[in-house]
């Protein structure tokens, strides 16, 4: 999402392959449905999200209130949880509001925002384990801290204790994360009404997976690492698209519409200020094919 | 609100009608004195409603801890309340601050964003019966679901339960809610303490009624539902007006200036994103006389 | 910061005074290392808050779990605390983070918005004294409110419950505060690790003081009041600041820089919509030289 020339020795998915075709199937159907994605998410960037989703089609709503996001739940199409300020009463709450999504089938994303900071965090990080989302997005260091709290990777880094904290800010490569991030997606697929999960992993260039396939996408702008909210809002906006398309989908056509108009929003500004309009005018504007041509590497 | 070319037959209201030059001395008023006008509004939204009361003219105070919304309130002209995000201890709280206002005498402006969604939600919005505001905006479905609510219509619509949920985008038509919105701004007049009250419905044509007589508003522009607040922030600066206005007035003058600001805004921007950048800049710079001389419909 | 032609006659900081070598020392140093300020803040302004601080150059990160703010603190260069809106439970919570904060040894700025009102505020900010931060930056009418607070001055004015509440607006002159902020500033000092603390005062002309020189900042925009956070957003540069640099540096960098970009942007911009733009770009764009050569009064 932050600018990169990855070369990495990764075949490109062809012109004609299938998964272009339904990328561009899930921009034009948020633009002609405008589903409604529920958001819970951080008291910083929640106008960014919801202006996000907005300017790509959706419909946003974002709720705060235990009974709201379930009430809201069930005339969504998807939900978005993001962890980023949290509140004490959200320890119990948001753990409930997993198990009911859960329980009402209704796919959603999580993004684990300063996954291994403060124990309110980390006790409901852990809870979700129970009642996974569909989704997860976030930065390496987060990937990496969810899967050592999931302990779903070999026993010897199962202590989410010592994980280093991720911070906001990603202190770990994208590569680094990319054992992590298939061992989540496969986890999320084994758990998901429909067997389909998807994890995606913001950084130079970005990476998603369905725990199978690993896509790279290269490309996108620095100047989003100088605004607040663009990880947040991917997140968003993902959960937008997971209102009209499965997980795998969902993840690339996000990732792919954020690195097409931060380019164009990098052109046309003149700071982070211009940017951040630029930014918003470009999601509006960018057509289905402009996201589905992109650049994507597999492997 | 949202663009429309609204031309029922109902007749339009002359130029040299007095409500133009109480609309224009509103606009005026607000820019001379710079009113404070409180808000407890929710967190998606917030920062735009403080910048478009301020773009309007008036000075913001946002509060959340209900010793300060009624210490501010003393000392401001208005106060805003508008329950679109909630916490839990809100729910016995916003009845009390409702309370505390009507003992104090002073006026306010209710949004009953998502009206119908949330157990919570609901409990607030009936104990404001007891209490109520001076002016309600809200979009047609939300005025039908707190007409319901308050049983202020015949017996049979009166059950609150069975109400469809509104949502944060309306459902209904604005057409629809004409006598929901009669019955709630009777109901305010009648318990105001100098006998007026204003309800204001948002939609293609704006609607605002006293209770006797119904103004419809034509024009604006379909990018407002493209950006996030833009029917809360309305909310907002009719706050701002009720500062210096009675509320009929306050109403029409803070919906005309949307209306008047929208359409330029959209001419000048390309996309959402500069579009809310030009929305507020022509708040600023749109004199008193663009506002007051509207096309205004009456019946 | 609201734009002036201050003339007092007082003497002007030549141009080779080694205080505008460690300004643009600061200016410089945080656009090189990024470093991370944390912010617990209010609900209006956080994003700008966060926007700010990374247009400047730093790294943000917004908290309001107690939990998280400590863990936060520890691998922040300083933290901002703004107590513009609070929740009932910070009334214990941020008097314990003060506490921490002392304890680790880590600089902080407190931002006393609106001083003087509500029980819960005033609780907030009297709890403080104990633990007092490194920096304080309000307007001429929260200084005044806290030094009443903390009984500071001459017995006669120390009886806080008497103080005019301040409101989020400055109702009285910068002047006004001189002595306050000085004796707030030597406060600040004789209880930091290091012996040093500021207090900056935010107005016509901004006034900044280490407790023994009083500095005076001429010019910036008056268009900086028609948006919300101006106030706030300095604050939370001024951590950025105080994470690379001693606290009246760090004060007078802050400040300088919001004037210089400000008077850039109002000369750019077409009302508040574009001038929040211009002034975030503008702060990025801005070089050291042009902040550091800036025109400082002092006595």
């Amino acid at each position: 999402m932050s600018g990169s020339s990855y070369t990495g020795g990764t075949a490109a998915v062809s012109a004609t392959d299938s998964i272009r075709e339904r990328i561009a199937q899930a921009v034009n159907s948020v633009r002609e449905t405008t589903p409604l994605a529920q958001s819970f998410t951080n008291f910083v960037t929640i106008n960014l999200v919801a202006n996000a989703q907005l300017a790509a089609g959706g419909t946003a709503a974002m709720s705060f209130l235990p009974d709201d996001i379930v009430d809201t739940a069930k005339i969504a199409g998807s939900t978005y949880i993001n962890v980023g300020t949290l509140l004490p009463f959200y320890k119990d709450a948001l753990a409930d509001i997993a198990r009911k999504l859960q329980y009402l089938g209704k796919p959603w994303v999580l993004d684990p925002v300063a996954a291994g900071i403060g124990k309110t965090r980390t006790a409901i990080l852990q809870s979700f384990k129970a009642a996974p989302p569909t989704v997860i997005r976030g930065n390496a260091s987060e990937i990496i801290a969810l899967d050592a709290m999931w302990e779903l990777g070999a026993p010897a880094r199962a202590d989410a204790e010592t994980t280093r904290p991720a911070g906001v800010e990603a202190v770990d490569e994208v590569e680094s994360s990319v054992q992590a991030a298939k061992r989540l997606a496969r986890y999320l697929a084994q758990h998901a009404p429909n067997g389909k999960g998807a994890v995606a992993v913001s950084g130079e260039a970005d990476l998603v997976t369905d725990g199978e396939t690993v896509y790279r996408l290269p490309g996108g702008s620095a100047m989003m690492t100088k605004i607040t909210g663009a990880g947040c809002s991917l997140g968003g906006v993902t959960a937008t698209y997971l209102a009209v398309a499965e997980p795998l989908t969902a993840s690339l056509a996000a990732s792919l519409l954020y690195n097409r108009a931060s380019e164009i929003a990098e052109r046309e500004s003149n700071g982070p200020g211009s940017f951040q309009v630029a930014f918003l005018d470009a999601l509006w504007n960018i057509t289905a094919d402009q996201v589905a041509e992109s650049r994507i590497l597999i492997g």
